[in-house]
């Protein structure tokens, strides 16, 4: 509890700092410094002119929260997180700060979404600032809207505050692009838990012609693989999964469409995996070469890689399923 | 300039401290403390033992920046920036540390994609801690791909750090979800600037049933909207165009489909807009809508909008295109 305390200190006289910063420079009027904080007080006229503020706490690490998230956590008086939020990120909430797990897991007991708003609302209605702190971005895929929806309708306000989500902090950290000149132009984010497994479906999916990212995807990878060769997806198209991305266990395997099924099965971390299929991923595997290649002209030097150094222990992991 | 040292101070005092929470907490070892900051030494070896950051600089304020990102710029030695990176972000960098503009934009005088690529090496080759900071994310239409790879093959390595990309920092700021339970399950972000304008294009992308997002589409938008509806969009279908997305001068204006040219010529501001188009944006008129609804019961209540307080402005002045 004592090094939570140190932790939470030092964060607060930074944040604090920036703040100052903020104000010498203008840079812009951040609406929290005009948030009461007198909480506890249950009156719905309180709790009309509060703002429930959505927040990404981005993928991974702490360092992906932005600066506007760190804010809002540090601020608050009840946080409500999913289960893809890191003990280390919530270390930033003050000690006095309520601390409410409502999270949703494959297979296991889940907090209902009725459940999450009415928490939200109930909280709300105290006059307390509350903060709904998901994994990644609010507004993809983490059903921020229906929070903000909810609370809408109960009259209350909402706010999203962005956060890096999966696709960018995965592909940052594992090196691979989401769209690239000439390979790809354009993106598509789909969640692994659709529920529409149309032929038809998959064919769309296909034929936007983009880079597909699946979230929450190893548990399906059979069936996107199997689905997306029936849609007429060459089978030798390159696949990356990432796992646990954007954190000190990330783990990326590469591999083809025909091949996910047996890719995903060797995969053994816990966290999220993220699948990236298209010609993108071929480009991350080209610049790792490429270093590789120039670099091997200098003897004796440490062997590096371009963001990743699992890409190479993979390629040869996998030989038989990335490279023929 | 004293102005600018204080500031300048502020953060560094602020970030240092963030370190040394994260050292109490162990969340991760960050790479920058292990490298040496000698520059003005030209040897290759030191170069090669350099990584160019490639730096998402997240879209619209300063907040916006992840911890990361900003460390990473207040630890550089040269800075190499384009045009959407604004000035408050720039002011982290140290008093010492060179900033380079190599910005592009439309019908205006740029650098070229060589010549960005050539400064980033001859920075690196110096020995020089080189950050390379894009608006956004660097691996969503950001070419960062593009300069890694270049990197790569003169020996130089590279590390992307992920920012909050446009459609993420506009959806949050606007009130716009990208995706919604039963309403769109995917989101593809597209560049406005596609070279490809064959009606297969568009209707490949019509197909895939995703929120679309143009980057850069307001000078295009009659363009996209007569490709949309080619295609078979239907002409009712919701547009929000989202100008200077996340910084004070936001600005957002609702239409559909059919009312695109139309509604980009009123569009006055001069920095990038964004076009999300799909029922989505529905969702943010229905809760900007309820909150209104509930609210109104209390008389003598400030009208508080949810995130976006232009939202009525302009549902009143677009009526005749927004509803009938």
């Amino acid at each position: 509890m004592q090094k939570k305390q140190i932790v939470s200190e030092k964060i607060t006289t930074a944040v604090n700092t920036l703040r100052v910063c903020r104000s010498i420079t203008q840079v812009n009027d951040f609406p929290l410094s005009q948030l009461s904080h007198n909480r506890g007080v249950n009156t719905p006229d309180r709790a009309l002119h509060q703002t429930v503020k959505i927040v990404g706490a981005g993928c991974g690490d702490i360092d992906l929260l932005t600066i506007k998230a760190a804010q809002a956590i540090m601020d608050a008086d009840e946080v409500v997180y999913d289960n893809l939020v890191s003990e280390d990120i919530l270390s930033l909430a003050s000690d006095s700060c309520g601390l409410h797990y409502m999270g949703k897991r494959c297979n296991q007991k889940s907090s209902s979404q009725s459940a999450i708003n009415n928490k939200l609302y109930q909280l709300a209605m105290t006059g307390a600032n509350v903060v709904r702190l998901k994994g990644g971005d609010p507004n993809v895929f983490g059903r921020g809207s229906e929070e903000a929806l909810f609370l809408a309708k109960h009259g209350v306000k909402s706010e999203f505050i962005a956060g890096v989500t999966a696709a960018l902090g995965c592909a940052a950290s594992a090196g691979v692009p989401l769209t690239h000149r000439e390979v790809a132009r354009s993106v598509t984010f789909v969640t692994g838990r659709t529920c529409d497994d149309s032929a038809q479906h998959w064919q769309r999916l296909l034929a936007a012609q983009s880079t597909l990212v699946f979230y929450m995807g190893k548990e399906r990878a059979a069936d996107i693989s199997t689905s997306l060769l029936k849609a007429g997806a060459e089978s030798s198209t390159p696949v990356a999964f990432i796992s646990e991305g954007a954190r000190a266990t990330q783990s990326t395997i590469y591999g083809e469409i025909e091949c996910m099924a047996s890719l995903a099965a060797n995969i053994t971390a816990q966290g999220p995996t993220l699948i990236v299929i298209g010609d993108v991923v071929n480009i991350a595997q080209e610049i790792a070469h490429s270093l590789a290649q120039t670099l091997a002209l200098e003897p004796r030097r440490e062997f590096p890689f371009t963001n990743d150094n699992s890409v190479i222990q993979h390629l040869t992991d996998h030989a038989e399923c990335v490279y023929g």
